[in-house]
């Protein structure tokens, strides 16, 4: 008898993941920062008691799924790593404003609120920090000069700040177009961001 | 008596706009979200039962504070209204840097952790429209087409981004440098973002 239950229950990790992974399917409707056990627990069919025993507060578990939320966004950014960079970085902006654009609302308010909390903060800008190395990844170098970060970071907020409006004024150009826009942003600016000099020391 | 008490009073607006200057000089050192009513109590010499009688709460006070704070950005990113638009943008591009890398922590807090409050959340983005109004009046148009808006508020977030982390790495870049290239950016992506047409619909 003990062992029939075991069979039907699944591992920790697996339960652990697939209540992370309702969380993520949530938040495409409910805001990021109004995700509770409750609803978790009615996705899945378990008891509030079962989410709490995995991630003890509703923070927790937001912790987890925002860290779920990152790596599937550098998964999903990292399409063809067979393509050629050029293409590989219009697939990735592409599936970057495709991220954003399925759960506007959740996207804004981590990017509008993870700073009031600091393991959030943690993850987002582990997040920025994931799209700056897959950049490198995608360049081969093995050290990015410290213009070309900068303007990385700026480019990817630009990203994030294009889409969420696009989408809050409901969309009044073409997405296509937008992609295609931003693409051109980073080509334009990225090498101009690389040859950035360091400080100039006043002269003695 | 009563009236030499009064007479050393500050009116009531006078010492509203006092404890809210306080707040703004305060926040260049501390990060906006830790600041107190003690800390302005403390800084203005007045107990802080008189701050917690303008300001009920201590998120009252941060909203005022974050209003003014706005306030001062507006105006200082408008330098000159007499000079050419191209020489008003770098002097307005220079002053946000300058605004910024000032109070780089409290500016990091607002811009990761104003949308956790709706109050908050809501000066937040009218120091964003403020931004996209001032270029609307310095390019003198009626209304702007909605691809330069999507373009500028992207551009606002490059700008606040970029600037955070050359802070955060410790000014790698020369600050001139910096300015000249967030500017050059401008010049480029906007007339692009201005040309985004609208959605195609399906020909039928």
């Amino acid at each position: 008898m003990a062992q029939a239950t075991t069979s039907r229950r699944l591992g920790a990790e697996a339960r652990r993941e697939q209540l992370v992974q309702a969380g993520l399917s949530l938040i495409a409707e409910v805001p990021f920062d109004q995700l509770s056990a409750d609803d978790v627990a009615r996705a899945v069919g378990v008891s509030k008691g079962l989410v709490f025993h995995y991630f003890p507060t509703t923070r927790d578990l937001q912790v987890a799924v925002l860290r779920a939320t990152t790596r599937e966004l550098l998964g999903r950014i990292d399409v063809d790593p067979s393509a050629i960079p050029a293409e590989r970085l219009r697939l990735g902006v592409d599936a970057f404003v495709g991220f954003i654009e399925q759960r506007p609302a959740s996207y804004l308010a981590i990017a509008r609120s993870a700073g009031s909390d600091r393991r959030l903060g943690e993850v987002f800008e582990e997040t920025r920090d994931g799209v700056v190395e897959l950049v490198q990844r995608v360049l081969g170098a093995a050290e990015l000069p410290p213009g070309l970060i900068i303007g990385l970071r700026g480019w990817i907020a630009l990203v994030e700040e294009s889409t969420l409006h696009w989408v809050a004024l409901d969309r009044p150009v073409d997405r296509t177009e937008l992609v295609t826009f931003l693409l051109d942003v980073a080509l334009t600016m990225l090498p101009q961001a690389s040859a950035l000099s360091g400080p100039r020391r006043p002269r003695g």
